[in-house]
C-alpha cells in the first residue's frame, strides 16, 4: 500500500503502490506491479502494458459479436452496449449511464460525465482493464470479459465509484455523493466516494458490500459479497480499515476500525475483525483469531506471493 | 435429492426427486412427492395434482379482484398484472418482464421469452404453483397467493432463474447470464443459471441470497435472506453445496464447498458450514457444529418428516 | 417504549413513548422525549419543537441552492427534488414517488398518496424531521440534511414504511404490502408495514435490513446494514423483537424472536441474539453473550443515557 | 363575444360573454349562456348548473366501469386514469400529466400544476364540463364522455391551454410557453397561451390546429382539424381573428388577421378568410366569399340560433 | 369496391372486392385482384401469392442485416425491431407496441394484442404485405421494405387501424377507440376503427390524415398527407366518402359526405370534393370540378387501368 | 441560391449562397450574406460574425437563469436543458436527444451523434445561430432565444434534419432515414434528409410541413405550418421545388414539382403552386396566379430586399 494515507513504512502494508491515487501520477512507479501468474492467465499479455486496453476491448467485441450471432434475442442489447461503441471506455460509460440513470438524473448527463472522466484520467481506464483481467482470471464462473463488463454489478459499482472518487478529489462532493447513492440503490453496493481503491480488484457477487469513507484498498484484492469495511469509535477522521495488496476477504466478513490487513492476508467468511492482521496471515471467526502464516510463504517473492493467494483465493469463491 | 448430479445413493440425500431437471421428464416418477401435511394446509387440494394450477390461479384472481374493489389506488396495478391475463403463466411473464426490463433489455422481449418458456416447459409451471403453495403455507406474513406472486422478490427471482436454467441447458448462455444479472440487480438475489432448484422452494425476504453454479437445491427447501451457497477450492468443476429436500437454512447462513446438507436438516441463522450435515440434523455456529437428530424423528416417514420440518421451519422465519 | 404493544411496564423498556403510534395521538405526552445532547448537536434548535420542520427545511434548501450553484450537472436534479417544492413533505413525497414508481405503479399515484398521508398525519412529518436530525448528528459521513434526504436509502425506506404503516392501520393492506415490496426492491430494505418504528431512527447504509411484522422499534435507535429483526417459533402472533429507545445494533446482527432489547442496549456487529438483553447492556457474539452494564451508566439520566449511547454509537458506524 | 378584448359593442359579436376570462369573475353574469337545445341533448341536465360536474363525472365513471368489466385489456388503463380518482379534475390532471410529461418535465410536476390550477379556478372546471357536453352532443362519433375525456386530443389540448392561459395571466410566461410546446408536440395542436377560449368548444380531430396569441374564441364554437387562426401585418399587437359564439369552422379553413367572425357564422372547409364575416353568415372558398344569412334565421332566438348551428354543424363534421 | 356497404352495383365502384372485410372470408374470391404492373415492380413475385409474406420478410431481414453491418449506431435498433424476430408479424407487433405504448398503456399489453390479432386473421397479414409492396413500388423515396416497415408512419397507422377494425367488429369498442387515440397522437393520423380499408394502400407522409367512421377505401389506393375523408349532414348513419380501387388523392384534399369516388379517379392536391366523382376521372379545385376521363382510358382493362393510375400516381407524390 | 443543385445562373435564384452545403466549404464565400436589417434587429451583432454563437448562447443562458429564478417549477427543466451545459451545441444535442429518443433508439446514442456532428461541422452550428436569430427577429410571438431553442418544434426539426443531411451525404442513409422518421413522429414535420436547407430559416408552428427529397431551400426563408414542397411526375430524379432566398410561404400552401420560386417571392396561404414564380413576385390562389412585383422593389439591393421581405413577412404570421 504505497499511498501516503496508509503509510509506506507500515510493516503490514509493504506492497509498493496500491490504492487509487486521487490524481494521475506523472512520475514513474519505482516498483512494477506484481504480474498475474502465468499459470493462471497464460494467454494474457502482461498486465498494464500499453496494449492491454486494446487487446481486452478486441476480446470483448469478439465475444459480443459471437453472442449476438448466436442469440438474436440478445443482439440488440449487445449492439447497444458494446458493438456500436468505438472504445471500451465509451461502452462502459454508456452502460453505466443507462444503469444508474433515474427519472431525475438523466442518462445523457451521466454519459457525459463518465465519458469525460474516463477520457481525462488514464488511470481510470487502466483500472477498468485491470479489474476485467482480475475477474476473468480469478472467477471460475466468469464466462468472458464481456460477461464481466455487462453483468457484474461489483465491477460496475467500482468503476462508478472511481469516477465519484475523482469528483470527490475535485471537491465536487454533491455529485460524488449522488453517484454513491445511485450505486447503492442500483447495485446494493455502498462505497464512499472518498475511499481509495486499487487496481485489479474483484467484488464478486457484490450485494451488500459497504466500504467507508477512509478505507483504503490495495491492488489485486478480492472481496466477496456482504463484506463491510466499517468504522469504529472516532466521530471524524481516519476510522476505516486499510486493506493491503492481494488480500482476500470472504463472504459476510466484517472489518471495523482503522485496522491494517497486511498484504496477502486472508479473512475468512463470516469473520468479525477488529484488529490488525499481519501480512500473509489468515483470520477467521467471530471475533476473528489469527491462524499465522501459510506454509511455503516463508520467503514469498512478490509475484509468487500473489499467485499463491490467487490459487487459494477460490477457497471462498462461488 | 434424486438428481443424478447429487447421487441418489448418497445417504444424506435420499429424497427421491429433488432438484429442477434440465429437461422435462416424460417418464413416470417412481416416488410421488411428499404431500404437504393437511394440518398445515388443510383447505388446499392435493399439491401437484392436475387441478392445482387452475385452483391457485382462481384464488389469485379472486384476491386481486377483492383488493382492486377495496383499493382503487391499486386497481390499475392489479388489472395490469393479474386481472387482464388469461392464465397464471401469462400474468407471471408480464410481471417479471416489467420488473426485469431495462432501457437496453425491453419488456416485450422478456415477455416473449417468459411466455414461450413457460408454455414449452410444464415443469416450470408446476414449480410456480408449488412455490406459491410453499409461501402460502409456511410464511405467516404471506397475505395470499397474489401477495406472493406480486410482491415476493424471492419468488420472482426463482421463477426467473428457472427460465435462465432452461436457457443454460439449451446452451443459450449469454441470455441466461443476462437474466441472472438483471435478477441480481433488481431483486438483490444472485443465483447462477446452472444451479438446479427443486419445487416448493421458499426464498423468504431473499435480499442478498447468493447461490453458485454447481449448487443443487431439493424440493420444499426454505432459505432465508443473506444465505450463501458458495464454492471453495476447486477452480472449476463441482464446487458448491447440495441441499437435500425439506432443508431449512436460517438468515445469514453461509455454506461453502461441495458439501451435502441431508434431507430435513436445519442450518441455524448466521452459521458458517464447511462440512456435510446428515439428514434431520441441525447445524449452528461459526464454524457450525452439529446438534444431532431431532426428537421424534427416529422413524420419520417421508411425509411426516416434511411436515415436521415445516412446523419447525418458522423457528427462524420472520 | 410506550406503545401498548410492547408494554410500558416491562423493566427493559421504560422509555416513555417510543414507537410509531398507529394513529395520531391527540393527548399530550406525559414525558417529553429525551433531547439530543448539546455536546453532540450544539447548533441545533431543540428537537421536536414547532420550529424544527421549517428550520430543517430552510437548511435543506440552502444546501441544495449552494450545491446547485457549485455543480451545474446536479442543478436540475436539485431543483426537481428540492428547490421547486414549497415544503419538506412535498419534496419528500416527490422524491419517494420517483424512486418507488414502476411501469405498473405510476409516480403520480404514489405522489398523491405520499402528499395526502404526510398532510393528514403530523406525526409522520415530525418523524421525518427527527430522522433527519438523527442522521445529521450521529453519522460522521453525513454531509448535510439534503444529503440524507436525497441519498440515504435507509432514511427513504423508513419514511415509506411509515406511510405503509398508516395504510396498514387503516386496513388498506394490499397497498401497504405493495409499498413494502417496492421498498424492498428499490432500497433492499424489507420492513413489514405492521412494524412500529419510533422517531429519530437511523438506518445507516441500510442494505439488507429485514424487520418483521410484529417488531417494535423505539425512539433514537440506530441500526446498521444487514440487520435482521426476525421471528421464531410461533406461526402467527407476536413473534418479533422489541427494541428499546436508544439502542444501537451493529452491522450484520441478527435478533430473532419476541425478545426485548432494553433501552440503551448495544448489539455487536455480527451477533446472533435469541434472548432478552437488559437495558444499557452490550450483547456480542454468535450466539450472543451479555457484557453487562457500561461504566458510568449506573445512574444514567434519560438524556445523558441517550448521549452516552450516541457517543458510543460510532463504535460500529462507518 | 362579451370579453372586453373583443368589444361587446361590435355588431358582429353580440353574444354576451364568450371567451375565457383571465381571472375568475366573482360578479354575476348579466346574460345567462344559451342552453343547449333539448332536442339535441334531451337527457342532459341544464348546462352550467351546479350539478353538472358531478353528473358528468358519475357518467364517466359508469362508462369506465362498464368498459373495464367488458374489456380486461383496458381495465388497468381505465382504473389508472378514471376509476382510481376521486373527482373529474383529478382524473383529468392525472391524464394530462401523463400525456404531456417528458424526460425533462416530470409527470408529478405537471400533475401538481394541473391539480392546483383546477382547484383554484372554478371556471376551468366548468369549462371542462361544458366541453365534454359539447363533444357528446355535437359529435356523432363520440361514444361517451369518457371517450372524449380519454381519447380526444382536441379536448385535452384545450384543457391544457386553459391552464397555460391562467399561468400567462399570472405572468408565469415561461411555464405557459413550455406547456404550449408540449401540447404542440404531443397533440399537434398549437394554441398560444394568451389566446382566450370560451366554453363548450369542440376541437374535432384537432390535428394541425394553430391559434395565435391575440385570437379570441367565443362559447359553443366548433373547430375542425387543420384550422388556422393566424395573424397578418402587424408585428406586434392585436393581430389574430375574433370568433363569435356558436361559430363553426370547417376542416382546413384558414382565417388570418384581426377579423371578426360574427356569432353563428359558418366557415366552409378549406376556405381562406381575410375579411370580417357577419353573424349567421356562411363564408366559403379561397379567397372566401360570403353566402349571406341562412333561411329561417330572420328572428333567431339565442338558443334557437345555437341549435340551428349545431344541426348544421355536422355539415363538415366527420 | 365489392363490400356490401358500398354496393357492388354502383357504377362508380366496380372493382370487385376492395375494402377490408370485417371477418376473414373463407370463400374464394370471384375476381382476382389486379396485379401490380410488371413494368413498375418487375422483380417482385405475383402479389398476394402464398409466397409473398416469406419473400418480403426475407427481404426485410436482408436489408436490416446490411444496414446493421454498415451502421453500428443503428444495429441495436435493427436487431430489436427486425432481426431478433421470427416472423414479419412479430416484428411488426413489437414495433407497433413500442411506438403506441404509453405510461398507462403498457407495451407488453399492446404486443400481446397485436401478436394475437395478426395470428388470428390471415387477411391482416396479407394486407401488411400488400401495403409494403405498394409503398415499395409507388414511392420513389422508399429505400426498401424495411424503410417502410420501420419508418413510415402512414404504414404503421394503417396496420394499427386494421387491428382496431377487427376489435370494433368484435364489439370491443373501448379498446378500438383507445388504439385510434394513440395512433392519432403518435402518428398524427386519425382513422376511425369502423372505417374499412382495402389492401395495397399507401398513406404517404400521412401527417394530418383524417378518415371518418363510415368511410370505405378500396384496394391499391394512394392517399397523401393532410387528406380528409369527412362527413356532412347526417347526425348518424352512413355519412363518409367511399373511395374506389386505385384512386389517388393528392395532398391536402378534402372529401366530405357520403360521396362515391369511382375506381381509378384522381383527386387533385388541395381540392374540396363534395360530389361523386366518376371512375377514371380527375377532380381538382376548391370546390372541385371534374376534368373528364383520361386519354387512352376509353377501354381500360382492370389491370391496365390500375397500372396507369400507378404510373400517374406520382404526379403528386413527393 | 448558390448551390450547384439549383444552378447559380438561373434568373430566379440569384441569391449568392443559399442552401446547406453537403460538406463544410473551406473556400471563402465570394458574397457575404445579407445582414439582417438594423431596423428590425437593432440590438443584434452582425449575423454570422464569429461572435454570434457565444453572444446568442450568453443570451440563452441569461434568459434561462431569469426564468429559473422566477419559476421554480421550470428550474429543473431549464438546468437540465440549458444551464448545465457548456455550450449551445451541447445544450441543443441534449435537448434533441431527449425529444427524439424512443424505447428502441436510446437518448445516449442520439446525444453522441448530435454532439459529434455539431462538433465536426461548423456550418451546422452557424445555421443553428442563424435560425435562432431568424425566429427572434421575425416572429412577434417569440419570447426569446431560449423560447425558440426549447419550444419551437420547427427549429428543432430543422436542426435534426441538418444532421440527417450530413449523414445522408456520408452515405449513412439508414440512420438518416431513422432520424427523419423520429422527427416526423415527434414534431409532425417530415423533411427528407437529402433536402438542402439554407440558413436563417424559420418553420413557424411547423405542424404538417412536408419537404421532399430533391427540394432546395435558400437562406432566410420563412415557412408556415402545413406547407408542402412535394414532387410530381417523375418517378425518380430531381422532382421537388427549389425555394430562393428570402421567400415567404404562407400556411397551408402546396408547391409541387421541380419549380423555381424566385428570391424574395411570396406564396399566399392555402395556395397551390405548380409553376415557377419569378423573384419578388406574389403567388396566391388554388391554382395560384401571380400578382407581379411589389412596389418599391424595382431596384432592390440584397439587404434591402431581405428586410422588405421580413417586414412583409408577418402578413401571414400568427
Amino acid at each position: 500500500m504505497g499511498t501516503g494515507k496508509v503509510g509506506a513504512d507500515h510493516p503490514y502494508l509493504h506492497a509498493p503502490h496500491g490504492g487509487m491515487p486521487l490524481r494521475d501520477d506523472p512520475q514513474p512507479r519505482r516498483h512494477s506491479p506484481p504480474a498475474l501468474h502465468p499459470a493462471v492467465v497464460p494467454a494474457y499479455p502482461p498486465p498494464e502494458s500499453d496494449a492491454d486496453e486494446s487487446w481486452v476491448w478486441s476480446q470483448i467485441k469478439a465475444e459480443a459479436r459471437r453472442d449476438a450471432d448466436a442469440e438474436p434475442a440478445l443482439a440488440s442489447f449487445l449492439y447497444a452496449t458494446v458493438l456500436s461503441h468505438s472504445s471500451l471506455d465509451r461502452s462502459l460509460a454508456f452502460h453505466l449511464a443507462n444503469k444508474l440513470c433515474s427519472s431525475t438524473l438523466l442518462s445523457t448527463l451521466l454519459y457525459d460525465l463518465f465519458v469525460a472522466s474516463l477520457a481525462a484520467h488514464p488511470t481510470l481506464r487502466a483500472a477498468v482493464v485491470a479489474d476485467l483481467l482480475a475477474a476473468r482470471s480469478r472467477d471460475p464462473a466468469c464466462a468472458g470479459f464481456s460477461h464481466c463488463l455487462l453483468n457484474y454489478k461489483g465491477f460496475l459499482a467500482i468503476q462508478a465509484q472511481r469516477v465519484a472518487h475523482v469528483l470527490w478529489a475535485q471537491d465536487r462532493r454533491a455529485l460524488a455523493l449522488a453517484l454513491q447513492s445511485r450505486v447503492a440503490e442500483v447495485f446494493a453496493v455502498d462505497i464512499h466516494p472518498a475511499a481509495a481503491i486499487g487496481k485489479g480488484v474483484l467484488l464478486d457477487h457484490a450485494t451488500g458490500v459497504v466500504i467507508g469513507e477512509t478505507a483504503v484498498i490495495g491492488d489485486n484484492v478480492s472481496i466477496l459479497h456482504h463484506v463491510t469495511l466499517g468504522g469504529t469509535g472516532k466521530a471524524v477522521g481516519d476510522r476505516h480499515p486499510k486493506i493491503g495488496d492481494g488480500v482476500l476477504i470472504g463472504a459476510g466478513a466484517t472489518i471495523l476500525g482503522n485496522v491494517r490487513i497486511g498484504a496477502g492476508a486472508k479473512i475468512g467468511a463470516g469473520s468479525l475483525v477488529l484488529i490488525d492482521v499481519p501480512p500473509r496471515t489468515t483470520a477467521v471467526g467471530n471475533p476473528a483469531r489469527l491462524l499465522g502464516g501459510k506454509k511455503g510463504d516463508d520467503m514469498p517473492g512478490e509475484s509468487m506471493d500473489h499467485t499463491s493467494f490467487i490459487q487459494q483465493w477460490s477457497d471462498y469463491s462461488i
